[in-house]
């Protein structure tokens, strides 16, 4: 028997190093996949449907979520975004981990819909370093880098909502931990539970 | 802020090799210590009170039961063995991770005198496997040999109490998976979450 796969949240305040993480630790997992969103928003130059996003229009969005369509969605600047339930689930029920990257509004959400998903909250070593790489992006203004710095701060009070807390220090570090943690989570008893009641039942048959 | 440790409770039907894993863990992890039990048996030749075992009299065993001195404690053939509380919590809370090694009884009193720990139930790859290194240590007759595999399976039952299932194939990789859950264990949001809220205060007093 194939155990189900593994859900794991990838999230996080902006600036954390979600992305990074998620991108590093999908080209060392075989096992992972990636949960492409579903948007209504115009596809950009060169983006390919499937793999960037699935794009949509906004009917279709509005069907899928009252079909309870989606793990998780949100509206930004008037377009819909969202993580399509269906693909997720065929994906675990392959034996096939996924991952979402995803903010902490999406990854609440996720949880109510999804709460056996093994939920990862990443955090900078600190806000002064934090900071740092917000400046070091070089595009914002003040004003801009200080509202992030705020927004980055509030987010943090949904960390006890979580499952787990790895700091981003060092990248390696961080996906090395975040892998870690799938491996352990594939151990716990609700995922190997099937080992014990295979071995019972070859006991029961051979009437030890 | 140094965090508290951990309590790691291996357990597993007899045979299955959680006290030769349970070395090894010790040779490996020097934030590890074994939680040496007490016991009412008399000493043997060589053995130190306080290595071994802490040897004391019934009356002393007696009062320290009345007292819950004892995460867990059993009578054998009329001599008492248990886990002193007291040794355990100093350890936890001077940041040393703490281990027991333990039958299935033990391990499920452990748990509800102090569920914080984590449990971890130790299986062999197959019953077969289990029947053959019973029967390759020599010494006990057909009869003894059934009534030992009987046991193992009726505890195996108890499996689902537990947080992680590790099967035991090979010695070091089964080593190495315990070796992952203490890790991954102290990523957990409930004994991370000081980090995040040092975070936090640091900022407040930045007023941020």
């Amino acid at each position: 028997m194939k155990p189900q796969g593994l859900l794991l949240v990838l999230s996080g305040p902006s600036g954390a190093g979600k992305g990074t993480i998620c991108k590093a630790l999908l080209e060392q997992r075989s096992d992972l996949v990636y949960s492409v969103s579903c948007t209504t928003r115009p596809p950009r130059k060169g983006e390919i449907s499937g793999v960037n996003y699935i794009f949509t229009n906004h009917e279709d969005f509005e069907d899928m979520i009252n079909n309870k369509g989606f793990l998780e969605h949100a509206s930004v600047y008037g377009n819909y975004y969202g993580t399509p339930r269906a693909y997720v689930l065929e994906q675990l029920k392959a034996g096939k981990d996924v991952v979402l990257e995803i903010d902490t509004q999406g990854a609440l959400q996720v949880k109510e819909n999804f709460p056996d998903g093994v939920f990862v909250f990443i955090v900078p070593p600190s806000l002064d370093e934090l900071s740092k790489r917000i400046y070091n992006r070089g595009t914002d203004a003040e004003d801009v880098i200080k509202r992030r710095l705020s927004a980055a701060t509030s987010e943090l009070a949904y960390a006890s909502k979580y499952d787990y807390i790895v700091v981003n220090d060092e990248v390696e570090k961080a996906t090395s931990k975040v892998s870690k943690i799938m491996d352990v989570e594939h151990l716990r008893v609700g995922r190997t539970f099937y080992i014990v009641d295979e071995i019972c039942k070859r006991c029961k048959k051979e009437e030890c």
